[in-house]
């Protein structure tokens, strides 16, 4: 597409929404009535995701009936919500079966417990693997549990335009590695990972993986089951929709479960919590995964957004964002190209998630720019501008007038007003 | 006043009523504009406080204003939220200072990398001290932390009825001993336990005590900084009524801050966690006990919570407490002795917390007349019926008729309907 064809005008990117399947969607999440041309353009449903326009009444919901009203006595049905949720996210989303996946903690905290249970399920193995343009999260944990547990971190390059080298990796992976972490779509390139390839390339290494689906969940389709994963840890507040700092969901295949311990052994993830007995012992299923009191009030948020992403079909939201991020890199090519920035995704749709990077060496002063201008996208270090066109909720025609917007800003030369000493970003 | 004291009359429950400082607190809560004879007495704010009025607007405000129309731009306040909660926590409920305390994760999370921060700071020693009826997420962690470093674990007993013996753990607090684990106020009992008197105990043989505050945040006197309190985790769901499943809190002495480690390196701890720098390097302040993403939609529950609690005055609560307790206690004396209940917390009013708790072969079967009559309490094994009158919100008359209430199902054996056999009870 960046070759050859001639650049996408505006009217084709409006015929692209007439013919979306998921326009209808749009109308399902709040601050997407404004249509006209100053309207807010926001790029970061991959930071976090817009709110569904159910979500309020849910919350009110869990908050004035049953916690107002049902009081203690609702614990009967609240205790279910963290299974519930993780079978329909499973089903709808995870392609898993259910009793594998399950809402708990945070990404972080979940990726801890997954990985020492997965070291400890290698004995005589002292190497964790991990990639070393991964999300920060993913690289300290890696790095904490290493030193707590006298263990070395190998970390594998990524090329950060094409992603995961297989044969890099596959190196990597010798009969001291007991795991390896990594994220299905890369947080910066949106690079995506073969998930069956990469865990027949760890198995037959005799190591296990942990998957961060952050970046993925709700963006692409996963297919836990028919890939053979084995763990996975993955983020609600993105893709998913789930408000700001959800909890995280964890998944452990079934035939697993019963082999593997966590080490924050809380009264959650006891065989039977209310018998409150002398000695710790994990319950039989994936419930042996959580920890303290699950988040009644969060997960309220978290269901709803997960339902919207089943409802939509995972398939749908997949092929949605490679097209709407074609488009993006379309116009980058045919607009941007001549102004410094790069590409910094696979061009190749298939090859990546729902976000794009684009380099520029004043990206910082880019963001600000198009802040400034209604767009919002997000910067990451140290030259990335990072856009994230999420197929629930945003049109091709968003996707084409940030582009110009951008196009603009980079002709004009109006970012270079803007400051270039980083602040603090979110 | 449970020997010769005349059997207090409802008049003179209505007298304390009308003689109480908070009593206008309870119209800051919802459920309590009932005041008929047939009303809903709830004793279990111990275990799930009610939700304060406020609530509701607080959490459409962080979803329909922060989160949807703000977006990710939100996050330059939200960042802050996790220790702004904490300073109020602090100031008005813990007797902390600033940046001390910090919301965060759950408790039997923050146990487990406060326990596990305070064992890497005492190399060489071996034990891990905790009480035998303590919560069983204290217990249980502690057995966690203790198989993962190949540590052991010494249980020292409680009385039941007069909490734990400080001769025994002392005897119990030798030069192997690295950290104690221990509640403030007994989950079942209710007994207090004396803050700088352990702390003072501990520090002598060379230990750091790890204090569960979640029985007492909020219903009793922490002053953890006069304490001397080095180390401390609690709940935001009980007496701060901060919502089921709300995060919990923590705390750590400013001085001891720089010198520990956590275990689970999340980028929420990381020194600039945006810079996403290749290396973890940890906060410099309280900041370094956080993990993940903070959970912005729940915390701002907890901070309702939090206001009402300091607005009322935590010495004014545990006074308040204490009467009601009392007024419990001479009534359980006066009428249900007869008909075999025990009281099987502290007698002496300053040696519990706000709650109670009685013994009865048949508790579980009174456990469900009393739900029948609309007497809320909670059931703990094997034989308790716990009782937990929340200061803020419950009123002396309230305890006046739930105790008539049991004393009439006693009476008339109307518990013997029930079944004996235990369900899952929460």
């Amino acid at each position: 597409m960046h070759t050859t064809s001639a650049v996408p005008t505006r009217a084709a990117a409006a015929a692209l929404d007439d013919a979306d399947p998921l326009a209808c969607f749009r109308a399902r999440f709040t601050g997407t009535d404004d249509e006209g041309p100053d309207r807010v353009l926001y790029l970061d449903g991959n930071s976090l995701g817009r709110m569904p326009r159910d979500t309020p009444a849910a919350l009110a919901r869990v908050a004035e009936q049953e916690w107002a009203q049902g009081l203690v006595g609702s614990w009967s049905g609240w205790v279910e919500h963290a299974t519930r949720i993780g079978d329909a996210l499973a089903a709808g989303v995870l392609g898993a079966r259910p009793g594998e996946v399950m809402i708990s903690d945070t990404t972080s905290v979940d990726l801890y417990k997954l990985l020492v249970a997965a070291a400890d399920a290698r004995p005589g193995r002292d190497v964790l693997v991990c990639c070393a343009d991964d999300f920060p999260t993913d690289r300290y944990v890696v790095a904490g549990v290493a030193a707590q547990r006298g263990m070395q971190v190998r970390e594998v390059p990524a090329h950060i335009d094409e992603g995961l080298d297989t044969g890099v990796l596959s190196a990597a992976l010798d009969e001291r590695v007991a795991v390896l972490v990594l994220s299905q779509v890369a947080y910066r390139s949106g690079a995506l990972v073969d998930v069956a390839a990469v865990t027949a390339l760890a198995r037959e290494a005799g190591a296990l993986v942990v998957w961060d689906l952050s970046h993925a969940a709700g963006a692409v389709v996963a297919d836990l089951g028919a890939s053979g994963a084995d763990l996975a840890v993955g983020c609600t507040y993105k893709h998913l929709n789930g408000g700001p700092g959800a909890p995280a969901f964890l998944y452990v295949r079934r035939e697993l479960q019963e082999q593997l311990r966590q080490p924050i052994w809380g009264w959650f993830g006891a065989a039977d919590q209310f018998e409150m007995g002398p000695v710790y012992d994990p319950a039989p299923g994936i419930e042996r995964f959580a920890v303290g009191t699950p988040p009644v009030l969060a997960m309220a948020a978290v269901e709803v957004g997960v339902a919207l992403v089943a409802e939509a079909g995972i398939e749908r939201v997949q092929a949605k964002g490679r097209a709407l991020t074609d488009l993006l890199v379309a116009l980058a090519d045919a607009w941007l190209a001549e102004h410094g920035v790069a590409l910094a995704s696979p061009r190749d749709a298939t090859r990546r998630g729902a976000h794009v990077s684009l380099a520029h060496p004043h990206a910082w002063q880019l963001t600000q720019a198009l802040i400034a201008r209604g767009v919002v996208p997000d910067f990451r270090t140290p030259d990335r501008l990072r856009l994230g066109p999420a197929p629930l909720y945003t049109r091709f025609v968003d996707v084409w007038d940030a582009m110009e917007r951008l196009r603009d800003v980079l002709a004009t030369g109006a970012h270079e007003s803007f400051p270039a000493e980083r602040t603090r970003v979110t």
